[in-house]
């Protein structure tokens, strides 16, 4: 099945810088169908620190737990990643676990580091054996190409990642004050409700930050992030994000957490990481429109998340939503679903700029035209505030349409 | 829009037998379009007693909070049932409240019975003013048609609380042992995942039974049926399950836990309820297959139901299904994300009689041609033994079909 680019698609790959202490390299190791690229290696300078956050799946892919012992090692540094499209390696048992670990030697033996310094992704067909000999073979060939990354590169290794996303998925930013930057690719399109982790994300930056410091980062960027996006409330065994720092730029080490230049990190890689989740929301499996569900007054941050995100998931808000149709009774089950503290009697919502209700019902003067004409957009908003106190919490989804059945009814024939 | 009967609807409506102490009339109140009837009342003798299970949702509508307070005053007796469709009362804010008492209120000074001993439920759009007057003045010419319970009022009470639903739902049960009987009606198609309650069913029997211990057989019997049904995890504002025991039957009443009688009387209400369940599941929107999820090996039976529902409610597993794909793979994600305790390497998965898996990985000599076979039928079976512990569940869904977006995007225009 060949799907055409989502019409929320961005207007093209963005022009990637490089990103010092990192080469790439791809192949078509035919593990997907068509000989296209399915296997992509990133190698490291020295020196390489590695945070991560993988899905909380209690069945995960074997590649999942290796790159979670890879990470519990501590600061013993990232020389390499893996990665392959076509085959998740998930439910494969003991051989699983095999394939990966003769993927990560392949690539270590290659390059001449360490086998726990290779990080590992796969992504593809659940329950299906691995063709690790495929890999192993293609890997020599594959390790002789790797080019210092630049734009072409890092195309090539967003296309490299892609199973069912119709479009490649790239991000950067310059860190302020500093001559570093980050660059991100990522790969997702269904099976997209990231739980303290994402689908694959991989970002690369020339700082050199302490591993701590750099995890701490990571896991505060994906939590307001990858982990605030749903397409179908259905969680990857092999959701996994890699933040490496090459420490290769000409720009002094982070090392304490009172670095000022700390701040201007932060807020590039929320730039980035936030770019790269709203991009797969963009390209969600069926979707026509960017949705964004805002909660404001509750109790705590996620305790807005929660209910944002019931509200994302809701089969029958994203359906009409696919119609355009301002059904915001739908939005009030669906925050009385939530489990979470909510005032049904102060609750208020918005549909775009028209606001819908107030005080626990339907407001004198709503306008229904307006929302309607609001919800017609590709890029539409639904806002709840739940009346019971100051915090807030945004949550990006898509509409729900016959596109997602076709696509879901088809991924595997 | 009108929608075709269910593929996976019952031949005809059942022959409901009579429950002494109940009379049925019905009436077409004008809430509803197309002057379909849209408005019960059933009148139920002195000394009836009441059970309830009620939606947990916190935006309740109006109707559930009355009963919730009616249920709340103990043995009072109910005397009434009022309940409309086309207009679900819910996040209707005061005026909403006002609407539910005039409805009791015309309804018990007709009868000349206590207000607070009539039972209100209504069903239908979310959020839409009330249309009381509509009901009051519906309601004196409906009283005075008022006739005893028989085949003909209960097949006309169980077309008048339809919304989407594409049949009326009706069930019975004789109590083994003693000349009463347990008659139910039911309806629900989408919006349906009730937790503790359930969309709109409402039963009768003729024994006497203590309003304590009604109420225990009740919410026994509603966590194994209603509260094991998914139709797309959303769970509605009005979700009301009401048992009315009229004690106007020949048989003696219960007022003892420890009368041999209860287990008969469990028994048959065991099965009423779950048949209307699975009613509710064959009428889910745009299914075209009822499906059963078991999973056994669970820690509890709880944890077998929240593994069960994680499997049941996962978009790719219904859409797999929809495609009649033995995609296996989507069940062990459903598995990873329900949270609940399980062994993935001790995992087995069978898909009708085909058993799929075993130990975490696919078996040797899987026949997938007999498992997609299987799921070529209306009615399919998936089989999970998660390897931690000795209880099971099984929870009834349906596939997720182009019908139900078509349905769900057109429902209020």
């Amino acid at each position: 099945m060949t799907l055409a680019a989502s019409p929320l698609a961005p207007a093209g790959f963005p022009d990637l810088p490089p990103v010092a202490g990192v080469k790439l390299a791809t192949a078509a190791a035919g593990i997907r169908k068509n000989n296209r690229a399915d296997l992509l290696v990133a190698e490291l300078a020295p020196g390489t620190s590695v945070a991560g956050t993988l899905t909380r799946s209690l069945c995960p892919a074997a590649p999942v737990e290796w790159c979670r012992r890879v990470l519990d090692q501590g600061d013993r540094g990232a020389r390499a990643l893996v990665c392959n499209s076509g085959n998740a390696n998930a439910f494969t048992g003991k051989a699983g676990e095999v394939s990966t670990e003769l993927t990560a030697l392949a690539v270590a033996s290659g390059l001449e580091v360490p086998v726990d310094s290779v990080l590992v992704a796969s992504t593809g067909l659940i329950g299906e054996p691995m063709p690790d000999e495929k890999i192993t073979a293609a890997v020599p060939p594959l390790l002789d190409n790797l080019q210092p990354s630049g734009a072409h590169g890092w195309k090539d290794a967003a296309e490299a990642i892609r199973t069912t996303d119709t479009f490649a998925k790239g991000s950067f930013a310059p860190v302020n004050g500093t001559d570093a930057t980050i660059v991100g690719i990522a790969k997702g399109s269904g099976m997209i409700a990231p739980d303290m982790a994402t689908m694959l994300g991989f970002l690369f930056t020339d700082l050199a930050v302490a591993p701590d410091i750099l995890q701490d980062s990571l896991t505060a960027a994906v939590n307001r992030s990858f982990n605030r996006i749903t397409v179908d409330s259905d969680t990857s065994t092999n959701d996994t994000v890699l933040l490496f720092a090459t420490g290769s730029g000409s720009t002094d080490p982070i090392t304490s957490t009172s670095d000022p230049r700390l701040d201007d990190f932060q807020a590039a890689l929320n730039n980035v990481t936030l770019d790269l989740a709203q991009q797969i929301i963009r390209d969600g499996e069926g979707a026509t429109k960017f949705v964004a569900v805002k909660v404001t007054g509750a109790v705590s941050e996620d305790s807005a998340a929660v209910i944002a995100k019931s509200i994302a998931d809701s089969p029958l808000v994203k359906t009409a939503l696919a119609a355009g149709d301002a059904n915001w009774g739908r939005v009030v089950m669906a925050v009385g679903k939530a489990g979470q503290p909510a005032n049904r009697d102060r609750l208020a919502i918005w549909i775009g700029p028209e606001q819908v209700a107030e005080s626990g019902s339907v407001l004198d003067g709503y306008r229904e035209s307006v929302a309607t004409e609001h919800l017609a957009q590709h890029e539409v908003e639904i806002m709840v505030d739940v009346g019971v106190g100051e915090h807030q919490a945004t949550v990006w989804t898509c509409d729900l349409t016959h596109g997602y059945i076709e696509i879901n009814a088809g991924y595997r024939t």
